[in-house]
């Protein structure tokens, strides 16, 4: 399940939770903050829980960033997850940024936690008894932004979706296109020191188009899925999950494992972000075999075969982005497959707005 | 506040939360497990909350640790955690471990988080696009262990304490002795490598009493502070707070600064672990001034002064521990200082069973 569901002392009342941290991957602050506040809602979602009643978000600053660079990027990647957060209008305005570093504490005059500079010597000395080699003493620094988050709901029971009732009938819906994985290094292919592999992806994408492919992709992850939330409850879904960093088809492996019914997943079409197939080809990000991961990817959800194409036009209206049916719930042994010359949809930017 | 309280749609009821992560400080990975999760519960308990929902364990891997080392570091740590866990007789069993390194996921075979190998480079990217110098590319590796976690309850609002309620006239307790911090440094000091420091503080301790001082702030940071906390209701407490990585006068200060009443806080007496005054006096950690760093430290509470000797004497016949009273509430600025010549108490081990 995408997220731990915990019986509280109260009647019919359960805690919902999740945790997800990562590490950037675009190089906008801000948006890498509204990212990661999706990325972590979206385990909720996919329980069908669509109202949040706490997030605390994870921070963990590289020191290599300069002082007064850490404080821009550091504050922007708040502001996006706070926008994200207020965007979702959520109960409480309560964010708690965790940051590793005394300096940006001090920069942001927020709460820090208990961080001691002596104890970073203890550290490394477990380190040395473990039988490791220590780099760079007491001076070693943190390389890594992390970003994550920890979102928490209090439900009546009747608000869960658990994702384990899927029957064969019924259909399966993703809502956001796929390759996002693919977008992001395609555009990591137009910096100078990554030359050698723009030459080789260059043939089939110009720069504008990769560009472009980026923003879908960035739009995309920074996407909430809560309306996809809400119409499963309107449309009866009976089973869904989240596809992120497994990819499509580790996610449907995982989502079919758990079904009661003995069903297997079959998906007939390849929702993909626009140029994303051709880049593929070359790049080889395993996106065609589902196996691509997704950051902030859309919601896989198994509905009744005839209520799905109402879900896929209202939450196209609603949200202002396709969803796409994509599969089929059949008799099998609790596994996911893609079929053999799947359809392949290029969403393009226009289709977004 | 030491925990965020939130609302909830349910009538009555509240969302308690808290987090804190930090670096190991000993070097007994299933200790620090559940010191660990003693630090993190701490905060819900110096609320009143003696019941916990479900907590979250964060850890990130240093990678400078072999993979035969960390595998076991790493499930030494968790067990500690689970075993602390356990103890507390929390509702639900569930422990997440996110992990920072794939390696360990796959040995564990728990679920891991979203990471993705391709965006390592990404990060590195923003830190150059940042204006600064990357070290090391792509092989650069998480040097630190991280150790933290998140605690969460849903509380009926009379289950909570609310930390603004001292009146002059209430005596102040602690539940813990001080000076974890030096007892920790002072073991280090044992190690070759700190001959130097070791060769200014052995005319004051010798090595068998230093083992002793840090057996004794181990113990003591690994002990939970929930019997504390349901003490805490049955004398009818008016604010209480837990001493962290800010020391006694810094949650001192923050705890005054919250009260309703314009009252302050003066300490006559401060509990030490043995030796640690000695040692102090040499290696200078402002242990005197009520600044050293504690690490899963009492709760200082704030209670009528005529339930002080009866809250003291019935936490130690449960726990095992001696508490202290350690000063006054009189009325004041909101501010809290250590009165001159304050009485130090020396902790022994033997105190403890």
């Amino acid at each position: 399940m995408d997220s731990a569901v915990m019986n509280t002392r109260f009647d019919g009342i359960k805690l919902v939770q999740t945790t997800d941290f990562f590490y950037p991957n675009i190089d906008d602050p801000y948006l890498m903050g509204k990212i990661t506040c999706a990325n972590v809602l979206s385990d909720l979602y996919a329980m069908g829980v669509t109202e949040c009643d706490n997030m605390l978000m994870l921070l963990g600053i590289s020191q290599n960033l300069q002082p007064e660079d850490r404080d821009i990027v550091v504050k922007m990647i708040i502001n996006g997850f706070n926008g994200q957060f207020t965007f979702v209008d959520l109960f409480s305005s309560h964010v708690t940024a965790a940051l590793l570093t005394r300096e940006n504490l001090k920069q942001l005059q927020l709460a820090p936690p208990m961080i001691n500079p002596s104890v970073s010597m203890t550290v490394l000395d477990l380190a040395t008894e473990a039988g490791t080699m220590v780099t760079g003493g007491q001076t070693v620094k943190n390389p890594w932004l992390i970003v994550g988050g920890v979102a928490t709901s209090v439900v009546k029971e009747s608000e869960l979706i658990m994702p384990i009732n899927a029957v064969s009938g019924d259909v399966l819906i993703l809502t956001k296109p796929l390759g996002t994985q693919v977008a992001v290094n395609a555009n990591l292919y137009l910096l100078p020191h990554n030359k050698e592999k723009w030459e080789r992806i260059k043939h089939v994408v110009n720069e504008d188009q990769v560009r472009e492919s980026y923003d879908t992709a960035t739009m995309s992850m920074a996407r909430l899925n809560r309306v996809g939330a809400q119409l499963m409850h309107k449309y009866g879904a009976h089973a869904a999950t989240d596809v992120t960093g497994f990819g499509l088809i580790g996610h449907a492996n995982n989502l079919a494992s758990n079904q009661t019914s003995a069903v297997s997943f079959e998906f007939h079409t390849l929702p993909l972000i626009k140029h994303m197939h051709a880049v593929n080809a070359i790049a080889s990000f395993r996106l065609m075999e589902g196996r691509s991961a997704e950051t902030s990817g859309g919601l896989l959800i198994a509905i009744p075969a005839d209520k799905a194409q109402q879900f896929v036009k209202e939450i196209e209206e609603l949200d202002g982005w396709p969803a796409f049916v994509i599969g089929n719930v059949v008799e099998g042994d609790r596994t996911a497959r893609i079929l053999e010359n799947a359809t392949i949809i290029e969403v393009e930017q226009h289709h977004l707005n």
